[in-house]
C-alpha cells in the first residue's frame, strides 16, 4: 500500500494504472474509519483493480462553530486499518495541498443542499461538495462508493456528478450499525457512556416509523411526530430535525409515497449524530 | 469531421482517442464562429491529435434581459469554417442535453466573478464556469484554448481548474483585431454601419492609454479619466466600465504595478463590447 500526500505523485500512480487498462475505484473519507468504512472499502478493492482510499478532514466542510479541530484523526490506526483491506493507495494529503493560497472556487448543488442537515449547517454540502468534485479530478474514478448514513451527502454527490457530467458511477453502501442498531460515526467516540446507551433511540424510532407505515400510516405529520414523542421519552437528546422527504429530491413530503428518506438529527450533548432510514411506500 | 450531438456519442470518440494514446485539444465557443476562434482553433489542430470545438449557445451565462434569444447562431457557415480547420470533432448538443430536467449544480470562482464584467451581469461568469467545468469533465482535454478577448473569463476558468484539480492546461490566445482594431467578436455584426465606425475607439482608447503608460504614468484614475474622456469625445457610446485591475488576481490598482490589466466595456445602442489589453509595468 503506497501513501501519498501530493497531488502530483497521486497522478502519477494514477496515469500508470490507467495506461494499463486499470479499473479505478475511489472511497473518500475523513479518517477515523470504522465498520462503514471498512464496508466501503471492501466494496471497492472487490469490484476495481486499483482501490484509492483519501484521508482527509475538509476544513471547508466545518461551520465556524463546528468541530473540526476536534474531529477524529488516528493516522496510525486509519492506515493499518486500509492496510488490512488490500486498499492500494491511501491519498492523505495536507490542507494546503487541497486548498492552496488564493484558493476561491465552490460548487453549489442548489436546493438539495437547503433542507435536512443543510438547514442547520450553512455551507457544509458546499464544503463537501466541492472537495469530493476535487477529489474526482485528482483520483478519476470508475466509481466512487459512498455509505448511506450520510443520505443527504449521497443525494448531492449523485446529483453533481450527474449534473457536472463526471464519467463516475456512484455506489451507495448500506449503514453498518452497532449491534444495538447505532449507526457507525467517528463522532459516536464523543458519546459519554450515558449518551451511548441512549444512542441506539435514533434507529429504533426509524423502525417504529417504519413499523407504523407498514400498518398503513401515511401522514408524514403523524411519523414525524411519533419519532419525536419517542425519542423525547427515551433519552435527553435534543432533537435537531425529523424529516420524511422524498429520497431522491429531498422535496418534504405531506403524504407518505413512492421512495421516502426518513432522516432525523438528535443532539447529545456537544454530540450531532444523524441516521436515516429508506422506505418504499 | 464528425458533428456529435449527445455526450454519450463524444464521450465514446473520446475514449477511443485516448485508448490510442491521443492527446486532445479543446475550443468550447457559441458558434457564430469568427477569425478569433478561428486562430484558436489553429493552435488547437497544430498542437493535438484530436481537436475538439464545441459550439452551444449557452443559456445560464445570459441574464435575463441579455440576448440570449438573438444570440447569432449559423451552424452551416460554423460547421464549413471549423472543416476548413481541419477539426475533428464538432460537439454541437442541444440545452436538453446540457441542462436536463432537475439540474442543479453549479461553480463559483468567487471574489473573481465579481468586479469587471461581473459586476454587470450578476450570475453570468457563474454560468460560463459551470458550462466549462461540464465541457471539461465531457471532453477531458489535455490543453484548452481560450480567447484574450475574454480576459476575465481567461482568469476565472484557470483559476477554476487550478482550485477543481482538472489536468489541462490552458492556453490564452492573443485577441484577433480587424484592421481598424477592433476586437473581432461575434457580436459585432449587431452593429449598425455608424456604431462599426465608431467602435474601434475601444482599441484606440486602449492604445492611448499603453502610450501614457510608457511615458511614465502610473495612476490608474489618470488613465481612466483619460481613457473616459477619449471614448467620450469620439463616439456616442455609453461607458460601462473602464477598469486598470491586476492582471492575475483582477483587483483594483490604484497605481499601477506589475503585470496590469486595462479593460472596458461600452454600449453602443443595444450592443455592449468589450476590449482589454494587458501591460507590464
Amino acid at each position: 500500500m503506497k501513501i501519498v500526500r501530493t497531488i502530483k505523485q497521486l497522478r502519477r500512480l494514477i496515469q500508470t494504472a490507467k495506461q494499463r487498462g486499470k479499473t479505478i475505484g475511489f472511497v473518500p473519507t475523513m479518517g477515523a474509519l470504522h465498520k462503514g468504512h471498512v464496508l466501503l472499502m471492501r466494496r471497492c478493492r472487490k469490484e476495481n483493480d486499483l482501490a484509492v482510499v483519501s484521508i482527509f478532514v475538509n476544513p471547508k466542510q466545518f461551520g465556524p462553530k463546528e468541530d473540526f479541530k476536534h474531529y477524529p484523526r488516528n493516522k496510525q490506526k486509519d492506515i493499518s486499518l486500509a492496510k488490512r483491506e488490500n486498499v492500494d493507495i491511501i491519498f492523505y494529503p495536507s490542507v494546503d495541498e487541497i486548498y492552496p493560497s488564493r484558493y476561491c472556487s465552490y460548487i453549489d448543488v442548489g436546493h438539495l443542499t437547503k433542507g435536512l442537515c443543510g438547514k442547520f449547517r450553512p455551507g457544509h454540502f458546499r464544503g463537501v461538495a466541492t472537495v469530493v468534485g476535487k477529489l474526482l479530478n485528482i483520483v478519476t474514478p470508475g466509481t466512487l462508493y459512498l455509505g448511506q448514513k450520510d443520505a443527504q451527502q449521497c443525494v448531492i454527490i449523485q446529483q453533481m456528478i450527474r449534473d457536472l457530467n463526471w464519467d463516475t458511477k456512484v455506489k451507495i453502501i448500506p449503514t453498518v450499525r452497532e449491534a444495538d442498531g447505532l449507526a457507525m460515526s467517528s463522532r459516536n467516540q464523543y458519546l459519554t457512556d450515558r449518551q451511548r446507551q441512549e444512542a441506539p433511540v435514533l434507529y429504533q424510532s426509524l423502525r417504529l416509523a417504519k413499523q407504523h407505515i407498514s400498518e398503513g400510516k401515511r401522514q408524514a405529520k403523524t411519523i414525524c411526530a411519533m419519532i419525536r414523542r419517542f425519542v423525547q421519552g427515551k433519552t435527553s437528546g435534543a432533537i435537531q430535525y425529523i424529516e420524511c422527504v422524498d429520497a431522491q429530491t429531498l422535496t418534504p413530503l405531506r403524504v407518505l409515497k413512492g421512495s421516502v428518506l426518513i432522516a432525523l438529527a438528535v443532539w447529545f450533548g456537544e454530540t450531532r449524530l444523524i441516521d436515516n432510514i429508506r422506505i418504499d411506500v
